[in-house]
């Protein structure tokens, strides 16, 4: 009963119903991303040639992590195959590091809004997710270091940055991560690193967690190749720490479930091997596509939406009363042109009850025309909806 | 702290040395089939024609879903696509099941030995596992009914039934799962059914506790096709029942997780459509495997192995004074004509202190050549073997 429900998959029901009425529904709700998966990493599957599906070491393949090496030394992440913990999914390495390096009982903060799937994994864990504000109006920077202090209790044991953020595409400065790392260094905390998202920055330089000098024995990144290679039905991730405590702990919680998956695996270890250019590309095209997004969204009368520096989304503050009612009434009750719009509300991306009620999170993962047609419904379906309500946050104030 | 090691991969670094000693070792440890995967379901996997590698959906792609209702048709298992959850090998189906019929200091109650990952399982759930012995000397059968009676306390809330088991091998008869039918129901207690070995049963029939009428709502069924099709890599298996309820709170956990891994999903959909005749062939084989297996081991002095009715493991009683002494012996000590064997000592197995300490696991995933040079060495190894103990239970004793 505690376990939440995925708030982003509540409103498939009304999605579905609105497809069977014959409307066509831009989907800016989740993060599959429409780039295609790079062929070479697909063929490297198919030339797959095995005669027994054996189980993988439970750590992973070794060829794979030994190649995974590599990738991190070009991202100036310095580690060896045995301080990686091959996954299933970004998800399992999340689970693996609450589970881990915390108690039942012990407390995580997170800056809000956050990935709502942490809540999943600290309630499996037993863990208390203990969420500190980061605001629409600061751009979702990291929120003051006196509010971690006052977050702080002889419980806490970890903080989770997730850089680039999602949902909120904030990119986290040099500086922001060093002040994480004075945080954790002075209350001896873990810095659990979500970096799912590494590759695409747009404003500046992507600092991992990986690269804070002194956080050695802290620091617990846990990684995808989801998103990085449009590879998210592969289910591979990585648990990297040079922590060797923490790495024999997580190994346990690896060897129960025995291995991660074979062929991804061998998906994965292709990636590696991929053109130096290949993210050139693939940001280019995000990066389009989000200030095509970004500069329409904030043309629109009583919407508000800071630039994101990194990953594929966008928080944007809209006139309405409330989102969950907002995204619901767009399936259900809105079309423009034979089309809607699916968001992601952003309630279930805070903790706190009352927050992000006048906010929405958006993916910029359909190509650019995709993106305008979607905006053209947004700002339609803004003029009629019947919940209007103007932010109390004045959309001037929040961008001088 | 917690959380168990592998018992059976603690002995990996002691087998890795004798290797390279340049000592063969025969694998009787783990059940890592040596049986090739059928080449038609690799080939789905290398026929494979997907532009972009999605997410499946959260209960795994509807057609394989569907094609699974097939397959448990023709295990007379009647399910709709809706009742089953595509998970990540039978590991996550186990850990869905625990987290989600399951509170924090709720007891299970599995008869011992055990699969050892189980206790891995219940530590994450914060669950307390309660062992009731079968014996060696009764060929592990079911434990009586006075056993489970004096173990249920008002926290107890399902046993584990492994049918047919691991580590014993044993098969359940109808009368002994109609037995569990009413503990479950006079108590009102979850029936939760590990069948990764369903088709392999060499004396008798299968009975799937999803047979058990009028237990419906109480059994969740945690399958796998790793031992079934030889795809232990691939990570897929099913969380299966006809409860609403529980099926809900699974498909949270399957949410927060995202999917299952695609690949694997396209091989065991593949599967359901192997020739009727696909588990005949690799039934004779596991067969034969048993019986020389068995009556080998019976032939060597002081050693008692019951004969197991399915699986692809048995347990024997050795003449020794600890088992986890004898394995790493085994593997730093001793060879017979280039070669060791490799065991996965019972201890592991058993929850309670003590027990299992004269008695090995055995797997047989090994051609039958190579079955007898594994028992010639055994035999060589218990002559000569310093901590050689004759078993409290006489061999005659125990057969008759």
């Amino acid at each position: 009963m505690e376990m939440p429900a995925s708030p982003i998959r509540k409103l498939v029901p009304f999605a579905d119903a609105a497809k069977k009425r014959g409307i066509n529904v831009y989907h800016l709700n989740i993060g599959q991303p429409d780039i295609e998966t790079p062929p070479s990493i697909l063929k490297a599957v198919r030339d797959c040639d095995i005669k027994v599906l054996e189980y993988s070491h439970s750590a992973g393949n070794e060829s794979y992590r030994k190649k995974l090496v590599e990738y991190y030394q070009r991202n100036d992440i310095h580690v060896n195959p045995s301080e990686i913990i091959i996954t299933t999914g970004g998800s399992e390495a999340i689970l693996f590091g609450f589970m881990a390096c915390l108690d039942a009982g012990d407390e995580v903060i997170i800056p809000e809004p956050f990935y709502a799937n942490y809540n999943g994994f600290a309630i499996q864990a037993g863990v208390k997710v203990v969420p500190i504000r980061s605001s629409i109006e600061s751009g979702f920077s990291l929120p003051p270091i006196a509010d971690f202090e006052k977050a702080i209790t002889s419980k806490t044991k970890a903080i989770v940055v997730c850089n680039p953020n999602n949902p909120t595409g904030y990119l986290y400065s040099h500086e922001e991560m060093d002040t994480l790392k004075d945080i954790v260094l002075k209350h001896q905390l873990f810095l659990f690193a979500d970096e799912a998202y590494r590759e695409f920055c747009y404003e500046g330089h992507h600092t991992s967690a990986m690269h804070l000098k002194g956080a050695e024995q802290h620091v617990v990144l846990m990684d995808t190749i989801s998103k990085r290679y449009s590879a998210c039905g592969g289910r591979i991730g990585a648990f990297v720490t040079k922590n060797k405590t923490v790495l024999d702990a997580a190994m346990k919680f690896a060897q129960a479930r025995l291995s991660p998956p074979f062929y991804a695996q061998v998906l994965g270890e292709a990636a590696v091997d991929l053109p130096g250019n290949y993210f050139d590309t693939t940001k280019a095209e995000y990066k389009l596509r989000r200030d095509t997004l970004i500069s329409r969204l904030n043309e629109i009368p009583g919407v508000f939406c800071p630039n994101p520096g990194g990953a594929f989304y966008a928080m944007a503050q809209l006139p309405i009363d409330d989102c969950d009612r907002f995204a619901q009434w767009l399936l259900e009750s809105f079309s423009y042109e034979g089309s809607t719009i699916m968001v992601a509300p952003a309630t279930g991306f805070y903790s706190t009850p009352g927050l992000g009620t006048q906010e929405v999170r958006l993916a910029y993962v359909l190509h650019v025309e995709a993106i305008h047609k979607a905006v053209d419904c947004l700002k339609k379906a803004l003029e009629i909806y019947p919940g209007r309500r103007e932010p109390a946050t004045k959309k001037s104030a929040a961008l001088s």
